[in-house]
Order: structure tokens, then sequence, then C-alpha cells
């Protein structure tokens, strides 16, 4: 269409909507949508209450195979107008529910990834500060069913048990993170704090913002005391998750950035209990 | 035990191999290894012959209940010892079998991604230059069976056909990527050449690294005559993969970094071939 | 000095400080610090209050020669205790002379990175949505001076000149970030919400997260009639910060992601009025 | 111009040249040009030979008030021009005086990012493998002058002199990137070898890419006897370069990826030879 008659045209008419039109391609999409949305959010405390965070978006829909397109803006409204409210398992539903509903889709998914901040004390002195863990909420929905995923990458300290062991001083330690990601029974919540809490424990140590000369003692000694492979954590972690009733489903993978290499060595699991 | 006693038994023995301690857990660890270890390696080419690349590697293979840790120096060691050599798929098969065996594991998988450039003729002027893309092999082997997976991420112009549509003139464009990984039938070989040729070739254009003027005419009007949504280019590369018989298993995703957002849009399919 | 010993003396005495140890080395260190850490603050707005936003932070002193160390664990102190308030240019002067206090420091700079979020109303529909500008907030602080630095990213869209002028229909356009810092005279202030309005005018159209169809007509034909280089933007915007008398030093680049290409091209400028 | 009269109006005449149209805003840019070119090169050993490596390049230079544009394609034709030989200090400069030639410019710079393999020998077998160290060389030149600089990033194991001390056992250890810029007099060539080799020795101890038992010992003993703050090895790298009489500026930093954080403490310092 020449441009000149376009422009005309254009006068005389609604803007078509050229997302809607049919497809004969035959081929239903499962995942259409917005990537990597900054957006501010309320994030429910397990105190109560809720906290500020940012959270990095990505929300999709199915696309039926008769349709061309989807329609991007509708996306970034659902998130909108839910950034307003705090957010936990049971709102991850509810837009979920919105952007089929809007959509006209069958299928939905959607991923917050957002930094989340945790109060600890020093091991000795009890000084106070406050630790940023990457989390995520994960949800899926369709008609029949919601599943939620919850995220956490906690750092730790681990030190080499086989360098404490053929040494004869010392013993090389490095951060660790520890990434984690849960599936409970309907009905059931885990918080952030107690999932960080449970991971946490299976470090050589944890680490914190804030260490006094005495805490620093502190840490050194309880890593060195306590030496760990990314292999012992990773079974210590799969442990305590597969003791936990209401876990349905975990991943677990622990990266350790070895100070005596230029590289990572890691370790990996998934499950699924068996019902 | 004392530093002092320690470091005078040292002297007496052989270092003692904790990794190879026993583990009394009960779980076998699925995956443990290296992670983002850079080696510079051969690539096999489609015409004859093979060039150099630079890899960043992952290598991993399951640790048996009864063991405390692996031998993580063994992994690199396997990695280098094949860095001399031209890597394709069957090398990925030796390297897999070659790390099972040293690390007496039953099950091993692997990932190379790595940067592989391609030369291109600019459209009119036919000007040569050579394109980077991102590749990745990625290999599993176990007692029976080994599947070897190519991705390609492949860089295209996308032309917006709403708002070609909707305006008087102008259509706002951008570059995209499609990520494409496939597997292949037993004893068939896709070449990286011929599945970034399948996959450019649905873009609204193609990229290059020189253009001259008449090139940039050229990929700019023929952009503007073929508009694609992410689901139009998510579509076709879907159609065109269904096609190919050799191919048993693909995972296709489009990013488009939108000119008129901060944000991506996407599409993703993943799907497996009903034998 | 054996462990046993070691232990043995510890229960007898305080703990000793040694990054307070004399050194000999004669270096006068110029910045030593804290990178990455992570915390929420609040921002102040242009209009009344502030919000909250979520900042990476380094923080750094200058270390006489004859110091061993600085304290780490106070720069984090710092940093928590003003992480309550609304921070503006004030505040940061404020914590720097704090981090100097503390840390017996004559020199400190402080770097903030965060998002802030504006409010934008779609061109022709005035649908509002919020969009997501990285900030920065940079001072430097010593015994006679205070120097402030504000620094902002634009996400704009660009439409190339020559891709309009050269072909029979369309023109690429990409997205591009424009990304300017400014210092002011003592007692000026310029608001972040300035510093964008002014680069974002400069665009072939400005970026949005919500648009319906009239609105991406609108911003279509806008930047089909607008289009720039990277060189017209970088021009355009040094004059409007020419223009503005309470500029004292500025600092621009401006990136655009060629949709034709897979590199980016760019102009970058830095000026210091001549008093 | 409407599309239809434009496209009649092409085949009467060559493709017009916007970049070259006069420009009145009487600002000369002080950089323009490409950034993140892929592209595969050939660096000079100090050994005989050269090695094939994996390049990221941005090439700018400057433009003068009267143009509006440059000629973006002839950046990435020098470019290739040159990735088939191997470069060193000299074809730098031999670089940009191609590219001042071709693109008319007073001024160039160049920038080229990349990684080089040095191969090690573990400290206690011996057993070889090649480590990654990132690289840079950078230059600039203008109708009088060429600077070349050199930049380097060394991964090295810190132990901390304070968490031995006050600890009863153990001591956290981490790994710490040093990167290091050297410019030298006219006509003395340092190579990435020997400024690698100074860097390392200023550690608590150096990393490896394969470590047997043997190896991991001598390590963690060799840190352990060797504790060192950001401070120290900062300033050990500082006398070391001030040493060196070929050099004329450096700047060096080191940042440590503390064990018991989740951020990282730094130092830094930038330095001139006094003639």
């Amino acid at each position: 269409m020449k441009e000149e008659n376009r422009a005309l045209e254009m006068s005389h008419k609604a803007l078509s909507d050229v997302a809607a039109e049919a497809d004969n391609r035959g081929i239903t999409i499962q995942r259409v949508g917005v990537k990597d949305v900054h957006l501010p959010i309320q994030v429910r405390r397990k105190t109560a209450g809720f906290v500020g965070a940012l959270a990095r978006i990505d929300l999709a829909v199915e696309l039926p195979h008769h349709f061309r397109g989807t329609h991007m803006s509708r996306f970034v409204e659902v998130l909108f107008d839910f950034g307003q409210h705090p957010i936990g398992p049971g709102e991850i539903a509810e837009m979920l529910a919105e952007a089929r509903k809007r959509l006209g889709a069958r299928r939905a998914d959607l991923r917050l990834a957002f930094k989340y901040f945790i109060t600890k004390s020093a091991p000795a002195t009890s000084a106070e500060s406050a630790l940023d863990y990457d989390c995520l909420f994960e949800g899926e929905q369709d008609e029949s069913a919601f599943v939620f995923t919850l995220g956490v990458e906690v750092p730790v300290t681990l030190l080499c048990p086989c360098s404490k062991e053929i040494s004869s001083r010392g013993a090389h330690s490095q951060r660790a993170t520890v990434r984690v990601k849960v599936r409970t029974s309907p009905g059931e919540i885990i918080w952030i704090e107690d999932l960080v809490s449970l991971i946490e424990a299976q470090g050589s140590s944890g680490v914190y913002p804030v260490l006094k000369r005495e805490d620093e003692k502190s840490v050194t000694e309880q890593a060195y005391d306590n030496p760990k492979f990314v292999e012992d954590i990773l079974r210590d972690v799969v442990s305590a998750l597969r003791g936990d009733s209401r876990i349905t489903w975990f991943e677990v993978s622990c990266e350790s950035m070895e100070s005596i290499h230029n590289h990572s060595v890691f370790a990996y699991q998934q499950e699924e209990r068996k019902p």
C-alpha cells in the first residue's frame, strides 16, 4: 500500500488490530509475552506487613493457533495494576488469572526476581545489619491447576575439607552460592525467611554485611571447624528439604567460586516427592 | 587435630584422599563438576577443516551415594586433553566417555559455549564480513545412551507489522535474538552453518557486520516488505524445524529488544517429535 | 606461631587490630573501601517527598601511608545508618563527612547506582505507566571541596537518517541509551526528572512501558519524522547541556543497539565549562 | 517526501551520503565509532610466534564539527583487514593510522579486550595447565602522539591477615582480581607474560586450573604463610611497578570477593611518573 493512500485511509477508519488477525500456520505458541520489565513491588513478610522491592518480571501466556499475535501492552497493564499491592503466592495466582482473562488465554506463567533483605545479627557482637538475598516468585496457571515456586539464593562460606586435611596449617575457603527452588502442597506456605535459614545453616559459615573483629574470629573458627565440599552442602540441603513434609518438589544447586582456581565447582539436584 | 601434630604426621604418610571417603547420607548426587572453565578449542566446520574458538565449559558427573566427593582436578584434565583436537558431536561423546571412566561415573554431561564466525555477503555489494554467533554443544551420556544438542543464537532484524499497518509512514524495527536448540536421530548431523541459515531466513531481514549504503537500502526495504511479530518468526522457525525429518527435538525462543519500550517481548516453543 | 599456643594467648588478651598496624612501604593509597554493597534507600523526589529504591553502592577513602589497612566494617555501618533517611546531594555530603570521620580519612568518595521510576503519559491515549531509569549519585569530598555528580541513563528510539533517505520505503530504528553525568555550581540542584526530560526530548522518539495502538502509531510517525544518528542526538544533548548555566561539567554518551548489525555504534563527549 | 516520489527519484540518482552532509551546530565530537564488535585476532606472544584469540573491540575517531556523521561501515572494514595479522603495540598504531586515514580524522582510539592463556606449572607436581587472563590493548593516536596501554586482570588467592591473627585456627581466604594497566616509554615493550608474573607474585598465592592434592597442600600453606589485605597487595604491586623504569604511567585495582561477606572490598591507585 502506498504511504499516501494509507494516510488518507487512516483518517477514515479505526486502527486495525493486526495482532488479532487470523493465523493459518496451525501452531499454538506455548509462551508469548514480555521479558525484563522492571517494577517496584511490595513483598509480604513472614512477620506482619510487607516491604518494598524492585522486581524484574517476565509474564507470558499461551497463544492459540488461530490468532496471529497477542496484545503486549495488556501484559504490562496487568503488572502495573498489581504493583501497588503486597504480593505473595495468592496474588501471583490472581495476577495469572487476570492475565489469562484479559488476554483470553488458557495458560499463563509469571516470574518475579527481586532482592529481599533480612536482618542478621553478627555471631559475637550481635551487631545488626541486613543481607540481600536474590529471590524468585514463579507461578504457572491453567484451567485446572496453579503451581507456585519459591526460589532463593543464599551466599555462604565454604571451607575445603581436603585442603584442611592435607595441609599442615590453614585451609582455603571461598564464597559459595546455594540456589534453591521449592514447591509445596496446596495450602502450605514456606516463607523466604525460613527457607533462607534452612539453607544458611548448612554452610561452613554464614556471611554477614557487618562483622566486627570478635565476629570475624567467630566465623573464621566456625568455618574451620565445619569444612564442607559443594557435595556436602548439597547433600545437607537435600536432607533438610526431604525432611520438610510440606515440600513436594525442589531443585538445589551450589556453586563455589574457588579461591585457588579461576573457575567454579558445583553440585546439582532436583527431586519430586512420590505421593 | 593439633596443627603441630598434623604437620608431623604429614611427613610420614601419603596425603589422604578426603573426597574418596565413604558417605552415609544415602544421597546420589545427580550432577557435580566444574563450571565456567575457559579453554581454547578447535571446532569442526561444515566445509573441510576446523577453526579456533574460545569455549566456556561446564562438565559434570553423577556421584554415587557412597562417595563423599568427586575429584575436581580430573575434570579439568579431561578438558585440556581434548582442547587440542577438533571437536564435533563425536568428540563430545568421547570426552564424556573419558570423564565417566576417569571419575568412575555412570553418567556425565558437558556444555561448551563459544562464538562461531560465519562469513556473510552483504545483499547488494556482496562485501564480505564475518558475523559472530553464540553457539552451544551439549552432550549427556550414560551406559545406554548419548544425547547431543546443538544450540545457536541468531541475531535478526524484526519490523513490527502492527506499527507498519497503523502508521501513515515508517514502522519501528529492532534487533531480535532467535535461540534454537536441536537434537537429531542417531547418525544425523546438523551443521551450525545450516541451522543458522534456516533461522536467519525467517527474520524481517538478516544482520551484517559491514553494510555499504546500497546494502543498507536493501536490508531496510527488505525488512519493510517483510514485517514480523516475535510470534511470526517463532512460528516460521517452528515450521521449518518440523519440516526437517532429522530433527527429533527442538526448543526455540525469540526475544525482541523493542525500540519503543525499555523491555523485551518474547515467544517460546519446545517440541519433541512423536516417533 | 603454633595454633595451640595462639589459642591460649587469645584467651588472655584483647583481639589485636592488624589493620591499624604501622606500614613502612611509604605508599598512601588513593582509594580503599567496599564495592557492590546492596541496600534499600530513600531518594528525594522533585515533587515533595521521596521514594524507595534499591542501591548498589561503592564507598572508599584515602588511606595514609602509615596505616597498614582500613576498617572495612565501618564503611558498611555508615551506609546502613544513612539507608533510613531520604538521600539527595546534601545527604551524600553528610555520608562522606561521616565516613571521613569514622575512618580518620582526608578524602572519601561514594557511588550509589539505582533504578528510578518516572510516570509517563502515552502520547495519544495519555495512558500512564512508570518507566525505569538507571541513575547515579556520585560524591567526592576532602577538607576543602565536595563534588557531586548526577548520572542518568535514558532509553530512546533512534531512526537512521541515512536509511530513511536512501530507501524507497521504511527506515531502520532501534533502542539507544543516552548516558549523561552532570556537575553544577555550588548551591544549584538539577533533579533527575529534569535531566531525563532534557535528554528524552532529543531522541527520534521516547520509549514507554505501555503503548496502545494509537500511541504506537504516534511514536512510529514521530520517529520517522525525526531521524537521528548517534552523532545527532549527542550534539543535541550537548547543546542543551551547554545552554544550562547551572552546569559546570558534563559527560555524554549515546549507544545505539543497531537493528541491522550485531554490534553497537556510539558517540561520546566530555566538557568542562570555562569559568 | 512521499514514498512514491522518493522511489522514483531513487532510480535516477546515486544514493545520497547523509552522513557527509554539512552540520552547523558547531560541535566537534570527541569520539564516535563502533562498540562491541567481536572478531578473531592473532596476538603476538613473548616467545616467538602468536596465538589465536577472540577480541571484543571498540574503535572511535574524532568527528569535525562540519560533518553531520561518520561512516560506520569503514570502522568494521579496518578491523577485518587487521584481523588476519598478528597484533601487538605496533599494529595497534597502524590500525589507528588506517582508521584516521579512511575516516579523515585527526584522532582515533581503539580498545581490544581478549582472553589470553598462559601455561602454568602446579607448585608441587609441576602438572601443566593453561590459565585464562582477561587482557586489554588500548591505543590512542593523533597527529603528534601515540599512546599504548596494556591491561591485564590477574586472579589470585588472598588470605586475610586479621582473620589469621585473631582466630585460634584457620583464616578466611577468597579469590581476588588484580587489574593493572601500564604505559611505557617510547620503544619499550612489556609483555603480557611479564606483567602477569609481576602481579601474580604479590598474591597470598596464585590460582591454577589443575591442582593435584600435593599442589593443593602447597598453595594452602603458602597462602596461610603469606596473609595479605587488598591494601597489602595493592601496595606490593605499586612498589613493583614503580621499580620498573620502563613504566611511565599505571593504574592498579584489587577487588576481593570476600568469603565472609556478600560484597567485595577493593583498593585503587593511579600514578604517573614525573619525568
